[in-house]
């Protein structure tokens, strides 16, 4: 099973990472970490660079696609080299997935016509953009088509897809091999739950990262 | 506010990536990442490398401690370079942190001596080795030393420790900014509720990873 996760400047590290801890402990999982020019990428907030060793030309019928999220993706949202390679590879995948804002990246490839999406709370609005149904979900599923929420939300779109792709005690055994039993110290990880104070705090926090 | 990620080959890269995820959204946060020798640092699978940019001697006196884990910390156990850094950061520090078996680093530092102290399930007994007490809980904090369980308890420590170093109104908006409402699809990642053959095929799976 072949993994390709795609990595760009500017992405979420979390994005990415969280499903590729999952996605490896699959037996005779390949992982690819992919990008348009091999090398390090750089992520939002430029402290930490993930290096992708195959380009893009070098990867080009993955089994399970991951797109992560980030500032990164609104330059890329043009990027008609990388759509077109986003949907080639959608028309021949097994599972094509993304977190956190990599899916208005799928959306602009064309992926999410029609579908059911989500992505960062923040961010939300965008996907009807895409001809997408924005739904506040953690893991959307619509046939071969999964989005995440924000950031650790790939998390749990990879133990899903890790059940779906391998079956359940494949997934329940990575998750304990990740130990993967949150406890969050406190309840304001999903807008719908999170106090308006909080809400507000985070949207500046987001804001004033972009701004660096 | 400075925070140093230690990175080194063989390292689990959740278990950087998830405190990091958290730790950089504090506002004044100055992220390192260092290792003995500066560059790519190859994750446990050898699927990814992480760039450290800094070298140990770079920095000297960072506020806040975070030490990963992995199959890599059994080669550093006794590198004594490399423990000599810990205990002269842990001498200054704010806190000091670990990850996963990151606390078994910790440990061979001196670190845990007389404390109570986590790791990965799998290795909890070892803690006995370095004169900590083994508790099996998710974050662990002992005045200002934190060690989280295995892989993904680096996001639930890092919480902690953003609203112990930043105050709670910080942390629970950064724990909506990473959107941390986690819904595990199985009940399975404490080996306190996965049944006997979940543990069983991790412990195998974790052996089949280490062969590798």
């Amino acid at each position: 099973v072949q993994v390709a996760i795609l990595l760009f400047d500017g992405l979420t590290a979390l994005d990415a990472v969280g499903p590729y801890e999952v996605l490896w402990r699959m037996q005779d999982a390949e992982i690819a970490f992919v990008a348009a020019e091999p090398g390090p990428k750089w992520t939002d907030n430029r402290a930490l660079a993930l290096v992708a060793e195959r380009s893009l030309s070098d990867v080009q019928q993955p089994d399970i696609l991951v797109v992560p999220g980030g500032f990164g993706t609104r330059a890329l949202l043009a990027d008609e080299a990388l759509l077109d390679w986003i949907r080639r590879v959608h028309a021949t995948s097994v599972w094509t997935t993304s977190v956190c804002t990599g899916s208005l990246l799928l959306g602009a490839a064309g992926v999410l016509q029609g579908l059911d999406a989500t992505t960062h709370w923040l961010s939300l609005d965008r996907l009807a953009e895409f001809g997408a149904r924005p739904v506040q979900e953690r893991v959307v599923r619509q046939g071969k088509v999964i989005t995440a929420a924000g950031v650790s939300a790939g998390i749990d779109m990879a133990l899903t897809l890790a059940a779906l792709a391998a079956g359940d005690d494949v997934a329940r055994a990575i998750q304990l091999n990740i130990e993967y039993d949150p406890h969050p110290p406190f309840d304001t990880g999903s807008p719908r739950r999170a106090p308006p104070e909080v809400i507000e705090r985070a949207r500046a926090g987001s804001r004033a990262a972009q701004a660096r």
